[in-house]
């Protein structure tokens, strides 16, 4: 399933378009906020298909019978890029377990890349709901690596793969090879076209150098 | 319209849990940070009604077509119990205008009580979008006073009044008070009682003092 | 005492060159949390004079002799400009208690203005230290009523007064009215010159309304 | 040289406190913000021993002689554990570049372990001022590895290492290894002792697993 957040109504859309306007993205403090409101946004979003479970609270005054997430979350992203989304699912699922996995392009001399990943910390994910983010979705080459990776020993019930921009091909790349009952992807935006390069226009840039400047 | 969100499946329903909890409370900072992360989800579904226009975007990359923010947004609070919801919906529209107001209840020795409005600072309303929070609707009579000296002298398009928690009376006492085409209720958990000293059943107790301390 | 913070060379110079620049005060959530960081770096090199006690604590491993803070701190603030200082130094201080004042300046057609106290909301003071603080010290005066208000059933320790910018004649107004062995004063900057409307200049406008909007 | 903040009095000590409280630690919220404290509070001690120039900067009514940020801040951090301090350090410097690298611990069957290093993320450091975080120094070796692999190919100014909580036998390992004019070490704490497993004693545990949970 797709959730395409841009074509419902609301204060995404606002962050969405300060995170695309070179105007804007000269203050990377704004950049990085942005990016943090949008994964909270999206972790609320997610929390009303998760489950509860009512139990009594003591109050000072009486109790109280309070509905209490049930649902174990673990939030992953990919570095660097992902982190400030990350930061943000972070604030509203503060209890959370999380996951760290790096993934990069490795370019060629001729000018094509392959994805290599390096860094994966994470936790056992059976049954767990698991969000993982990256703030764009190119050709959907990378978030799919790191999607096998994290559930090889380990299957969560339910995997959210959350993006700010995403590409209708990096979205295609996904449902295509992942079963609709394993995975939900969601995005702020979907723009149509990827470059030869792998960008998404008009996106946004590089999120990576965006949010932490350019890597040597 | 009342929107209460405890009737709703989110997140929200753990932060109202841990508002409650007698054993979570002497916690300051995390009392303050779910009356905040209160705010910000309330502020997060009130921009699901809000105005946007298309505007043409350029990017490093292009030219991208996005919905901005047209309405114009006043959040307010009622001092000192409001901060922390109004801090919340502050971070999500950061670019709005705010009003601060001072009530509070003046008690008499026979045990009653009337509201007294002391400090108002607030902006132009007409036509924009009010927001006007206190984390307890009690007797909804601070709430009715406060809102009607907001609106003296200028009319907003629209007010939406929030809670955390509110008493089914307070909810009734505005609805009966205020039509329904100006104000909307939303609050995260409504309850039934209300004791004689206008105190909420469950309830959390008194949300000024657990966020900021005893006053004199 | 008066602590000069400009005199030191730190990134809180960094902050104040924003929070003056017309170009960078269109952003009011860049405005807010640049005061916010100013009240963290005041609050924490007024740690470095409180009192601590050493006790010891178990750790997964062991157990660590720490010093913990042995103060009681009482955070307080002028509405309305105040709050964003305030959400600082509650940020290190974060089990700190709070007190609100408002306090306006009421304009007489003459031009000329008198300072009115509204709201106060406070805790018992005695023997606490206070940090009180307004981001604009201009002629001192209505600091100078809050702290004589604040102090009237129970008196501090000692109160720290806490400002971004200050006028000389402010500071000086502050000197002769308290006592030194009560009060000191801090400034991230201290200016020169004082309008016959009580602006500072250079200064950086209104603190308000930048903060916040303009009222009506 | 060794900057040792525990013999400082400040409210450092009170955060590391409860970082280092058994009871406190079950707050991962609390943990996580404790950490960004640290960070943010040391990069704040960082700061004085900066370089700024002097700017004019037009106020709204008129113009001010700042000292604004001249060195280039590089905030670096080693994963997972480092990246609540990172955040502390980069709410700080908000402009700053960013730098990320994965070290980890290669346990071998022997219960012997070496320091791999994976994903690394950096800009040019040439004459910046780069400060490189992890919460805990134990042992030493997998920092001075993060520390000369940053460095290969371009040569900061000044390496500003910080830690929530280091060893004795890891300061003395980096004083050893690199020279005192290429590197200050911070740290909020040094405990004596070192486990064979190289825990720190009586140190906080795991930060990695306190601050995100286990790892698999």
């Amino acid at each position: 399933m797709v959730r395409n957040l841009s074509s419902e109504i609301s204060i995404l859309n606002q962050y969405v378009s300060e995170l695309r306007n070179v105007k804007v993205q000269n203050d990377r403090w704004r950049f990085r906020k942005n990016l943090e409101r949008i994964g909270a946004v999206m972790a609320y979003e997610i929390s009303k298909q998760l489950e509860y479970e009512i139990n009594p609270i003591e109050t000072p005054l009486g109790v109280a019978q309070c509905n209490q997430l049930k649902s174990n979350v673990v939030v992953a992203s990919i570095m660097r890029a992902g982190i400030p989304m990350h930061n943000g699912l972070l604030s509203v699922f503060d209890h959370a377990e999380n996951a760290f996995i790096s993934a990069y392009r490795k370019h060629e001399k001729d000018g094509s890349f392959k994805i290599k990943l390096e860094y994966v910390s994470k936790p056992d994910l059976t049954d767990k709901i698991l969000l993982l983010c990256d703030p764009m979705l190119a050709t959907g080459a990378s978030m799919g690596l790191t999607y096998k990776t994290l559930i090889e020993e380990s299957k969560p019930k339910h995997t959210h793969i959350l993006s700010a921009i995403a590409s209708s091909e990096g979205v295609n790349y996904l449902e295509r090879n992942f079963s609709k009952s394993d995975i939900t992807i969601w995005s702020a935006a979907i723009d149509d076209e990827l470059t030869a390069q792998a960008y998404i226009v008009p996106g946004l840039g590089d999120a990576g150098d965006l949010a932490f400047g350019k890597k040597l």
